[in-house]
């Protein structure tokens, strides 16, 4: 799943870049902004796009290490201070909840929840995700459907898998997995997922009202509420802290950053373009990274006593191990953990909740069509 | 329009916090987040509300003075560093382009922008702002229609008139006035306004788009449009710089915020909540300063150099002045000239962008109604 996101957000930041770069005018020095200024048509004075579009693709500047950093010398196992936070056991506990409730619809009102997954193709990655959501819904009693499309299948057999769900009066949540094939119009197919089954939480009117005071999304994204979650059940105090979020893409950094203003903590994002980011890190007390960068947030980047929920999931080399890789945060744990005051692991640590929020979503959801309390 | 926005903040806010005070659980500190998590029920396991609820009334606990600031004894004019941004001419020549452009639209394909505004009852100051929209109209060769309702209409009155400019296609903009009589509710009548005519860029639609990678908002709201055009015809460079922006309303705090970073800034917003705004502040290359509280901002907030706009429009006892009250911004003036390297007074900063910019949209909203490029 966590692969899944990252895997939408680089490829679609990328097409955006190629389709758009050269379309919008960019302020991106004084120099260029004077240029750029001082010749401006009467219909660039007043046209948005300018204002709007420095669309430019988020490549972090960074020499991290790409292989899995050795220990300091000065490594001692027990000079750890952070608690980690267990998101395997919370997310198993969130789970008994979800399928309690189940039971407690089923034999109310004879109804389950049901959730749809269209797949494209033979990506065994994504057919990996797909066997992992059918089976966590299945452990706790959401209905699931899957509808296999093969490689050579056209745009619109997917837009009409898309519709059928969209129709099917059992089905309260619809996920494409993707990516989809390059050919296929990602955006287009995703906006055909009807709203009230967008359990995936991404259309632009639920990021909108997430973000807007006084109102309130159908869904919060999946990641993002997992975060959250861990950090009310270890007990982290949100308000008033000082939070930052490495990474603002559409499904991770900027759900999370927007629910984390919620909590009315004071909140930053550092991206590729930030300057001083370690130091900017250095002040949070919590630390949400989802930059998808190995080894990107250093023992040094952390206030010593801050909580640190790390999104990343990297494969990182490792031919020591079984796949010839291994699962690596953005944090680099071993340091991490001797600053932290708590911290998630990877794996272990958000992932887990993710797919535990997707059956949440998708149980408020079915909650929501039955009028189910 | 400056007051007109602050009040729709805030009395929408008050409402929002009278409806839903007791409606959710609030995890204000670390004690009672955790007693709340050990009595979660399943149902509760599960919700969104209680990660996405903490829905609390705006309070700076600040001791501004209310009055305008005395100048210091040290206080010398010729200390002035700050550059000062004159919103007043930057909106006349962006006016003058509008206004050229609406020309070209009327001899090329015999149309012209129309802006209608919907108010109810006879307050003086709403009475104002809509003559003033309306002249601002008229000045650009926008043909503007002002539908007057009494003060005991229903709300079904004002909500016909919504649908009869929402179907009229001579009328691109369709603004109502704020606030609207108590009795009424406010959410629902803006929600009725046709997303396509939603100059004001209000609707969540458009917020969500306007924070999202990749996508764009039919409209930019009217003031982030104005702060950021500030910034951009002064040449100031935002990629890579730290913003601060105090204040997240949602029509100004918050949409400025996700504009600068669109741009590539790295933005934390400072609201009522947080700790050390002033330390937090002297961290930023640009502050926006859009709380609402007059000298808010004092001189040693800011990082010698800064860039501040000053969104405030605070209307503040002087019994000197010809109405008794003078408009003061959040910035405390007087200090910040001397420590900005850039900063727009108040009045004539971002209040005649604001009017600017709402021609422009309603003028860009006319260009894609008529395929008029």
């Amino acid at each position: 799943m966590q692969r899944r996101r990252a895997e939408i957000c680089s490829s679609y930041l990328w097409q955006r870049y190629r389709t758009n770069h050269n379309k919008f005018c960019f302020f991106s020095s004084s120099s260029s902004s004077s240029s750029s200024n001082s010749n401006l048509t009467h219909n660039s004075f007043i046209k948005s796009p300018s204002l709007l579009n420095l669309d430019l693709p988020e490549i972090w500047n960074l020499h991290s290490p790409k292989k899995k950093l050795p220990l300091s010398p000065h490594y001692r196992a027990d000079d750890q201070t952070a608690a980690v936070i267990d998101g395997i056991s919370i997310a198993e506990e969130i789970r008994s909840g979800i399928a309690d409730e189940i039971n407690r619809m089923k034999h109310t009102i004879g109804k389950v929840p049901g959730l749809a997954v269209i797949l494209v193709g033979q990506r065994r990655d994504s057919q990996a995700y797909v066997r992992n959501k059918i089976k966590a819904c299945q452990e706790v009693g959401i209905m699931s459907l899957t509808t296999e499309l093969p490689d050579d299948c056209v745009e619109d057999d997917v837009l009409h898998a898309v519709s059928n769900f969209n129709e099917d009066p059992s089905i309260h949540g619809v996920l494409v997995q993707l990516p989809l094939p390059q050919r296929m119009n990602e955006e287009k197919i995703l906006h055909e997922v009807s709203l009230e089954k967008d359990v995936d939480g991404f259309h632009p009117l639920n990021i909108g009202n997430l973000a807007m005071r006084g109102r309130e999304p159908l869904f919060i994204p999946c990641t993002p509420k997992g975060c959250i979650e861990l950090l009310l059940r270890s007990n982290v105090e949100i308000m008033g802290k000082n939070a930052v979020i490495i990474g603002r893409s559409n499904i991770v950094g900027l759900p999370t950053s927007l629910l984390l203003q919620r909590h009315h903590a004071t909140v930053t994002t550092v991206h590729a373009f930030s300057k001083n980011s370690d130091a900017i890190t250095r002040e949070a007390d919590i630390v949400v990274s989802a930059a998808g960068i190995p080894n990107l947030v250093r023992g040094n980047w952390l206030k010593p006593g801050a909580v640190v929920i790390d999104v990343g999931t990297n494969p990182v080399e490792d031919p020591n191990s079984e796949h010839g890789y291994i699962l690596t945060g953005d944090v680099c744990y071993e340091e991490a953990v001797k600053v932290a005051s708590a911290i998630t692991p990877v794996p272990g640590g958000v992932g887990p909740m993710t797919v535990a929020m997707l059956l949440s979503n998708t149980l408020d959801s079915a909650k929501l069509a039955y009028k189910f309390t």
